[in-house]
């Protein structure tokens, strides 16, 4: 008779990101067991993969060895679940004209385990239903609001991948068709020129040179405003500031009625550095929402902001690809 | 010991309309064996289904009995798959103030058989999968082009009905949030209100009114055109019809391009009326979409005109739902 195998309670999860690369082991109720990082940027990927398993085995070490660990999963820019590469990534160095088998590489160094990637905004998600506010939910989205806007989608249990590992890039949906800003997908009017962190600090920018309103924000010069500084000064009561996170919200409500109407999911889950300005977003997102949706879905969808813990809450969700495979 | 049960090769459809009632029996290949119809006004559900059941149990006999039927489909306005009922239906009198148990109703009529009830456009993508231009695929949106425009979505091989049936409403995306047309659901701008049949017509008469242009066209009163006549003009060379059908085509591949950034879908299948305008309008349709859609989405998704057969579609998307039961 064989003896049973070892339950293996750990999962890796590696969250990839244009400058730091984050590794976690994590246990099955979303405990972080060991972290570590690396710097993204490589000559080449194999350079990368060396540096990422030197690292790796510190920890790696640390919880018992590699036969404790179930699986990795990685969340990166442009990453594809299906091909288990990062293809065309505009900010890696290393992958930035090609694909990048980055999940075969991985899993060849770590004993063969099952390595899963997708890209951050779907690793999020399955983050949110394996550790966060998404615990039971079949069908939401999560929109992942950062440098950019992105999105995972979930439906019926399962992330939509759609036909090439691409589907869910709603923050390239265009929300302004004339006169809209310019995006770097080279379209205009996208989501994500409007509710993303850059978005905010270009909506103050547009409001100042647009009035005469007195605001905190004109201490600053224009073009150093963060949308941390939007935030701030908002919480301080600035006017100004306040109609940017109205206007934001506004944005981002009538385009998640939109999306409702595709598939009338049960919740939005909001995740990233936006939603540190609370009700101060959510409050006109909600009220921009149940303005501009289709009666038939009125009331039904909640709106969320992450369950997952602050700065290890992209490790999480990474992690929590590597429990699916 | 039991004997086996026998093999019931036929599910009845139901394409429940407006005005009319189609019931067709249908074997494993799409063929229709026997068909029947009643008109779908009545003054109370019960009526309706008695009336029914009388005209069913006729097509019945014909092929041998309720012991050849494994289970019913039907496609109706408003139908929720959730609760197979009919929802708040605006145009059928005994089902728009309420919700309407109607797969319950024939199934008790019909010896139990499983009865599955949803809506038209999700009937006809499950019909695309059954016996149409979808077999094989996973991953496929179809948008119905009649007096309304409809959509059913599929991803990973499942009907997207969301968290309360009702998700797929693509026709009510906004597409133009500043001078819309007004939409019948109350708002402005969607994507129903320019590239449905009376959408056509409507953009005729803009067309006319807008411009001294010689058309074809003017022989009609203008509240008198349909999207047929727009139709046969553009077929003769009517240049202003052509243009109605470039605007819509535009439109529609437009929308495509949004809706791309959603599912990825492997391809857009067009059902409907309006699809016998071909080429007239399927060529703006997938410039417009190679001109709007995300770079990554380019030369992905294929464009299809509905692959069942043409008075009878719709009674054989209803009859599919009945097979996946």
């Amino acid at each position: 008779m064989n003896e049973e195998p070892l339950v293996k309670p750990y999962v890796i999860g590696l969250d990839l990101g244009g400058t730091n690369s984050v590794f976690g082991i994590v246990d099955s109720r979303g405990e972080i067991k060991a972290t570590t990082a690396i710097k993204t940027a490589s000559n080449t990927v194999e350079e990368y993969v060396d540096r990422a398993i030197d690292a790796l085995n510190v920890i790696i070490e640390q919880v018992g060895g590699i036969e404790t660990i179930k699986a990795m999963g990685i969340g990166a820019p442009n990453g594809n679940f299906y091909s288990g590469s990062i293809e065309f990534a505009p900010n890696l160095s290393w992958a930035h004209d090609g694909k990048v088998p980055l999940a075969k590489l991985f899993s060849e160094r770590l004993n063969n385990i099952p390595v899963g990637l997708t890209n951050d905004a779907n690793a999020a998600a399955i983050g949110e239903m394996a550790y966060g506010v998404a615990r039971g939910m079949k069908n939401f989205i999560v929109i992942t609001l950062g440098t950019g806007v992105g999105s995972g989608i979930v439906i019926n249990g399962q992330v939509v991948y759609g036909c090439d590992g691409f589907a869910g890039e709603l923050g390239h949906v265009p929300f302004r068709r004339e006169d809209g800003r310019s995006c770097g997908c080279g379209r205009t009017g996208c989501l994500e020129t409007y509710c993303s962190a850059t978005g905010v600090a270009r909506t103050a920018r547009e409001f100042l040179q647009n009035s005469d309103e007195d605001s905190l924000l004109r201490e600053l010069k224009p073009e150093d405003i963060t949308s941390l500084d939007v935030s701030i000064a908002a919480s301080k009561g600035d006017k100004l500031a306040k109609r940017v996170y109205d206007f934001t919200g506004e944005m981002l409500g009538e385009a998640c009625a939109d999306f409702a109407a595709f598939s009338s999911p049960e919740a939005f889950i909001f995740f990233g550095g936006l939603t540190k300005a609370g009700d101060l977003l959510m409050e006109p997102l909600k009220r921009s929402f149940d303005e501009h949706v289709l009666k038939i879905y009125k009331n039904k969808a909640k709106f969320l902001i992450s369950g997952l813990e602050g700065s290890s809450a992209a490790v999480l969700g990474a992690s929590a690809v590597g429990w699916d495979l």
